[in-house]
Parts: C-alpha cells; sequence; structure tokens
C-alpha cells in the first residue's frame, strides 16, 4: 500500500547488496511512495550483489559506485545524484558497515588496531564524510532528512558484535553532532534507526545469529522488526511528517529495547535448570 | 497536505480544550488523514472549552465526557466510540494532564501530598486505566497504536515543572509496561512522545513560560516543535508504517533533548557576565 | 575491614527487617565504619522481624517506629534521632517498598488502584516525605548524603516486579527532582541505587524468584551484587568522598545494566532449541 | 584526611602533566590512601609538565615515558611497573585525550579525517590498548579496577567539544565491551567517570571555556566538580567498597546531567530579552 509520501522527493541510498539488504527494502519503498532515487555502493558490493536488479525495479535508477571512506567518491555520487534527478536531495540513507576484525574472526580482547581503525572508518567516519560533502557542495534541500542504520549493541554489550560495537556508538555519536550543526545550517534533520537484528547477507554470516535471533524474537513482545517493516519506518522519517525529530537514536525492535526479561526467555531458562 | 494514511482507521482522541491543544491538532490531522474519530474529555473541560467546535471539523465527531480516572467512564468512552464508529479501535492519543500543587503554586519542597497523588493519578494513572479497560472490553484491534504525550521532565529538572516531572516519569513508565503485555496479548503497540514546551493554554499559563520556552527555542538546532508538527508526527505512529515501535519515549523537540548546550545560548550568557 | 569512613557522621537507616534486607547489612557497614545511627521501620515490621537484635549490634542504637507515609511521624524520627545522636543528620538509606498488587497476586493489567496508588504512596511517596520533613526541621546537615534503593524495572520491564517496576521509576524521579532543590538550598546530594536482584525475605517471595536471579547472574560479568557488597557501596557514597555525585541513579549490579546479552545466557538458551 | 583506602594497592596513573590535571590529583589522593604507584605520559608531555615533581611527592613513584597508542610501549609501562611495585596491578587510571582537530581550529563539519582517526586513537583506542596489553600479559589481579576519564559531550552536543564528543562515546562504548570481557575474564571492572568541565592546561585553552564553565556552574546544584574532588570519587572507586561497579559510565558533575535548566539560568536569560 502507498500513500505518496515521498512524491517530488529525490534520494541517495547507500548500502544496498541483495534483497535481503535493509536498504533494498528502503530503496523499493521509497520508489513506490513516489520519490527518485540513486543508488550507492562499493566497487566491490556493486560486482557481487544485484544492484542493477534493484535499479530496474526503481525505475532504471542510476547506480554510482563509490568507496564511502573517500569524500572525493562521495563527491562524485552526490553531484551525479543531482545531476540525474534534477535537484538538490531529500533524504540519504546510510546503511554500511564492515569489521574486518568480525570477518576474521579476532576475538574483541585481541583486536587488531589497523582492523579496529578500519570498522571505525567505514562504518561511521563514512557518515560524517557523507553529510561533510553534502555540507560542502550545499547538496541538500532545507528539511532534507538523514538516517543512518544502527544497532542497540551500541548502548549494551552483545559480545559477538565486536568491534562493530564501538563503531555503532561513534556512529550515534555522530549523528548526534552533525546532526546540531545541520540543523542550524540547512534546517537538516540526522537520525540513526536502530533495528532488530535481521537476517541480511552481512548479518547471518556472523557466528550464532540464529540463537541469538531466537532470543531477540523471544525478548521482543512484538517480535522481530523485518527489514520490509525498517523500509516502512524510514518512509516515515523521511517524509514532511517527522520534521522536528532529529539527533535521535530510534529503536525499531518490536520492544527489545525496553524489555529487561521476558516470561517466555525465563520460561525457556528454568527448563535448562535442574 | 493528506496522504490517506489513517484511512478506515477508528481512533478516539482525549484532551482536546481548544484550537492550541496538542490534542485538537492531532483529531484535526487524523480527520484528514482518513480516520474516524470520537473526542473524550472531562465534564468540565468539555464546557469550558470548544470541543464542539472540533467536533464539527472532524466530520461532526461524537464527543463523550468523561473522568479518565474513572475506570466506569472509559468503559462509557470505549462502548460508545466503537457503537458509532461501527467497530473496535485502531489508535487512541492521551493528553490528560493536571497537577493540584502547580495551580495552587505550592512549590516543590512544601508539597501537598493529597494533591501529589491527584497529579499522579490524573496524569498518568488514567494512561494505565485507558489500558486496562481496552484490554478488559477487547476493545482494539490488533496492531493498534497508543500514544500518550510526555515531557522531557520526566528526564532532566525543569523546577517549574514541579511534581508534573513525576508524574511523567510515572507515565512513561507505565507506557513501558503496559506496552510489553499488549503487545504480546494483542499485538498493541505503546509509546509516549516527548514534546517541545508548546504554548497550549495549559502551558502557558505557567509561571516563567516565556523565557523557558525562549530558552528551549534556543536549545533546539531545528527551533521548538509546534502542536501542529506534533500531529503529523501523531499520524506516522498512528499509521500502519511503524508496526514494530513500540515501549518507546519519542522525543519531538527540535533536537532539544540531545542538545547540551548552543552556541546562540552561550553567546546569550555571555552577554550577561562583566 | 573499616576505614573510619563515617567517623563522626550521624544517620538514619529506613527499612531494614531481618539479617537478609540490604538495610540491615547497610546499618552493619556504617557503624562498623564509625557512624552513629538510627533505626525506622513501620510498627509491623518491627513486631514481625529482628530489628532489636540490629540495635544492638549498632551500639544500642535507637529504634523509631514510623509509617513512612506519615509526615507527621517522619517528623517524629527526625526530632528523635537528633536528639538521640546529638546533632543533626549526615546521612539517609531509604529502603522501603510495598505493592498490594503484587502481595495479592493481581496482575499488572488487571491493577486495583487503590492498591496502586498504595504502592506509590508506600514505595515513592514516602521518599519526598523524608526528604520534606527534613528540609522543613532543617535537619540535616550540609554536604549530607540521602539515598534511595531502587531496581533496574524502573528502566526497562520485567514482568513479575508489576507496579513496583512504575513506583521505582517515580523514585528515581523524586530523586532528581528533589535532589535539584535540596542541593541548592543545603548542598545536600540525593541519589539512588539500582541493585541486582537480592534474596532478602520480601524479594524472594514473588513467584519465579530464583530463576529471575539464575538469568541475572548468568546476565552479570560479576555475578549479582549482594547486600553486603550493596552496604559497601552505600557507605561510599555516605562519605566525604562522593561529595559532587547527586541526582543520579547509580546501577550495583555486576554489569548487568549494560550487557545485552551474555555468552553463557546464548549457550544455554541454544541447548533448549532443537 | 586519609583512610587507607588503597592501601597494600599497586597503580598505574596514564595522563598527569601538571597540578592542574585530574591525573595529578588522583595520583596525590592514591598515595595518600596508601597505594604505591607508577607514572606514565607521553615523552613530550614527560619534557613539557612537571611529573617528576609529582613523582617526588608520590614517594619517588617511577615514571615511564609511553606513547599510549603504542602496544609495544605499553608492555613496557606494564612490566616496568610490575617489577618497580613487586607484583601486579591493581587499579589504572586513564586520563589521556587530544584533537588535532580541535588544536588546529579545524570546525567539526571541515573535519580533516586523518586528524579524526587520530582523535580516535589517542583519546578512545589507547584505552583498548591500555586493556588488551594488560589482559594479554595478565598484569592484573582479580578485582582490580580501571578508570577512563571521559565527559558528557559522549551523549549530548557541546558544539566546540568537537570530535573529542565523537571520542568520547567511543571511549565509553569500550568500556562496556571490555569491561564485560574481562569481567568474565579476571573479575576485572571498567567504567568511565564523566566529569565536570575543569580548567586544566588542556580544557582552559579551549576557545569560550571560561563563558562555558559558568554555564555549567549555574547548570549544576552542587557547582562544578573540582579536580580534587574527581580524585576522591576515583579513590572510592579504586578501592574494594565497590566490587560490583562495572561497565558503567558515572556523573560526577555536581547535578549537571539531570538538570534541564535551572531557575538560575532562566534568570540570567531574561535578563537578555527585552
Amino acid at each position: 500500500m502507498a500513500y505518496n509520501l515521498l512524491k517530488g522527493k529525490r534520494g541517495i541510498i547507500f548500502g544496498a547488496l541483495d534483497e535481503k539488504s535493509m536498504a533494498w527494502q528502503v530503496a523499493l519503498r521509497c520508489y513506490e511512495e513516489g520519490a527518485q532515487i540513486t543508488l550507492s555502493n562499493a566497487p566491490i558490493a556493486l560486482r557481487m550483489g544485484k544492484i542493477n536488479e534493484l535499479a530496474t525495479l526503481c525505475g532504471n535508477a542510476l547506480v554510482i559506485g563509490a568507496d564511502a571512506t573517500s569524500s572525493e567518491e562521495l563527491e562524485n555520487v552526490f553531484n551525479k545524484s543531482i545531476e540525474h534527478l534534477g535537484g538538490k536531495i531529500d533524504f540519504i540513507l546510510h546503511s554500511i558497515g564492515m569489521s574486518p576484525n568480525v570477518r576474521k574472526k579476532i576475538a574483541y580482547t585481541e583486536s587488531n588496531y589497523d582492523n579496529f581503525l578500519k570498522t571505525l572508518d567505514i562504518s561511521a567516519l563514512s557518515f560524517h564524510k557523507v553529510m561533510q560533502t553534502a555540507m560542502k557542495l550545499d547538496a541538500l534541500n532545507e528539511w532534507a532528512s538523514i538516517l543512518g542504520l544502527s544497532y542497540i549493541a551500541a548502548q549494551r554489550v552483545f559480545p559477538t558484535y565486536n568491534d562493530m560495537a564501538d563503531a555503532k556508538a561513534l556512529l550515534e555519536s555522530i549523528a548526534r553532532s552533525f546532526g546540531y550543526h545541520y540543523g542550524i545550517a540547512k534546517k537538516v534533520r540526522v537520525n540513526t534507526i536502530s533495528q532488530s537484528p535481521t537476517p541480511t547477507t552481512a548479518g547471518s554470516g556472523v557466528e550464532g545469529f540464529d540463537s541469538f535471533f531466537s532470543y531477540a524474537e523471544s525478548m521482543s513482545p512484538l517480535g522481530n522488526a523485518t527489514a520490509e517493516e525498517c523500509a516502512d519506518y524510514c518512509v516515515t522519517l523521511f517524509s514532511d511528517l517527522t520534521r522536528k525529530v532529529t539527533m535521535q537514536n530510534l529503536f525499531h525492535d518490536g520492544g527489545f529495547s525496553y524489555t529487561g526479561v521476558s516470561v517466555d526467555l525465563v520460561m525457556r531458562l528454568a527448563s535448562t535448570m535442574k
């Protein structure tokens, strides 16, 4: 069901890989709601994923390869997007994250620090770079809306999340810090969405994802939020109906974040006690 | 601009007094977005305010007087609403609050405790009673959305807010607690919105409101949120696009909540120093 | 091991019942650290518990019966304490809580509201009354330290905690609100400690306490904090070494509050999955 | 006044420059409380500051130069400290932070990213490196206590704090993450203290420090906390009386963190309005 919530708006979606990606679903829903978009991801992700399929589904959206840690390549994304879409940008989704330490199964307490800095650069500083580039180019309309995808490991420890937890804490801090400045300068709003664990291609590769997913489901009164539901939520935050929401981290998780323990979980645990 | 976001939905709006009320604006916007609503307020508020004018603007909405601290009168609100609207309820706005200590200008440290308990009963327990009544009558559809209006004094001290601050902390706790149970039982979501100071008839009567409003404006990168903007936000939270958001307190305040200090404020203060 | 951290200080301890009570352990430790104290509890608790035994262990401390919901009886506690101890008071522990709904096993969603208001009055407003009485009588020395005992159910839902969760949210709000005023007026600090679940006589009566205690242990990197350890922590917060800590809720829980999930818990859950 | 709270304990203090430094005061107080300590700072800080003076005041403490971003140099600090102090370490203070962007007066929205990564490496990753090195060398006794110094800019925006705000958010996340693992592995606790603005040599160099300091004073019911008071608080957190406090960020700020606005501030602002 579509409402034309984003009619006439122009957006850039960073980070769609395949149909399991959050960014994929967000792109689809934005297009359904009347937006024109461009798509960007790292060159390797463009080769390995199916982004051209997504582009077709989104009215032959322009795909622009870019390493999001490079301000130069980000400039190119904004310039091409504005040219192709015919005007300044109204919304941006940042769904970018990668940890070499996680990939190489290096324990948090044995972190390789070159890797750690890469995790921070790719997963958090890239968000700052996107905004700094946009501001420098004056690429956004007033009341534009910028979203980053985060995870509750920014607030509490989920051990397998490793240094991505610290990267998400940094991402959320950057959202607040830049949100302050961009709000004053151009009335742009900046928020992060902290989403339930989602079986994306990246997420489900993490060791023990299944039992963790089941734990989160058990601890969420409404169940885990899906990527499609996340896309619906993003649409509201890109729309004109949420103009005064800024510098927030918004939990979209079926109630997980404020559930200390569930009856269901205690019962499952009780069955493991003698 | 309307999107039909609430087409076919039925709602109850508690607490509209006059056109400055948050609830007034929410009622109007819900009606614009396709919802059918009923309106409820305390008998004295019905007499003193202009609710019939609002009812007319909302398609001759039914007005049902009720003391929100009385479970019996709330039962009547639900029964009449379901009958009049022709089915179960999809959304509820609770915008109810009153402090006898504030009205009588009794300092927080000299609180009268009968008054204090009344503040809690009217401003917070009434929210529990609305939900308990709805649950008992099975008055809500699955995925119904319930919103209470709160204020950041629930988290940090704003001295003139007096015992209303404690009532809002209680209100937000009740939203979490009941949200857990209602989520599991019926997939109903429960949230509070923590709104900028708003020059309502109730709010602007508080001593020093003007200089406080100006302080908040100075500390909000996007400026204070208006009642109309709050209504827009409520619409998104009543819609089907935010189904997995529950048990949250959502700041709608132009960034006030995460601004520690603004450049503007520091400059104004500097001018007061020798 | 004692350090004379409270040498020369005078304190009032509310809420000691028997040796499992948090307040019992706090009283003992304060006495060991050089303080003189008086003890107060409700008349029925004085009859059912062993407070005279505690009084003996604390240098024949004066025991003063008082219903903590009565400002008059609290006046008596302060007047007697000052007279008996020979001067104004330096620290107060508030360890008072009771929910008639929990006692009568009434579900949260079927709350009896007379009970609910009693829960709030006994468990939260009594904290306000203690401070209001102290302020009115000018019963505290500058830099006095006031502590209330809280629980993480104030922040997140623990279903069996019922309306005590909302009472603790209210208690913590009162700590902030009164802490602001008492800080400015008399440099008094006010904080709450949010303690691990503890097998007190009151706590361990709650249904499912054992499996919940085990859950908390599993989710706390340092294990649950004991009543004795809580007493140690209280001593530091009553001492002169923490004078600028105020309006805080301090978690004393072995890390539970910031642990999203533990490896131990995920492994136990995995064993319950097919 | 001393209590022998740290009698027999061995500690390492990172970051003392001169008598205005927080770390300087902490070192002095730990020594007064019976601890033996070593001191470490960057080679350039050793040359420019007066650390030898401090060493003399602390019983001829050993001074060990180290770049805290180098795991190798940190290994040397631990090895020398253990050898010199005659056993494993019981407590560590990390008071290290530096932002090249701040030094070069580069605006947050025009950040140089090499500088930004350096800010994160020096001010936050160094905390991880200290703990990873300690764990690798098994350099700590059970129940050892580790503290990092933070600032409320980690939670809310203070514009002049620039990228140090993001670094502090990262620091606090690292405290939680490593605290989880070190707690399970060795019962070591890890916390951060979020301190009032303090006129250290580093802090008071920031533009507009004076008016900001005055703002914080006005918003803190007990006034800003001094470096000496911070040292007192650190002593309690290094002591055996706080063993179950871990993974916390502890505000030590006279109530600033939970004061939304003060009467004093509103009055000063009112005087700036026409």
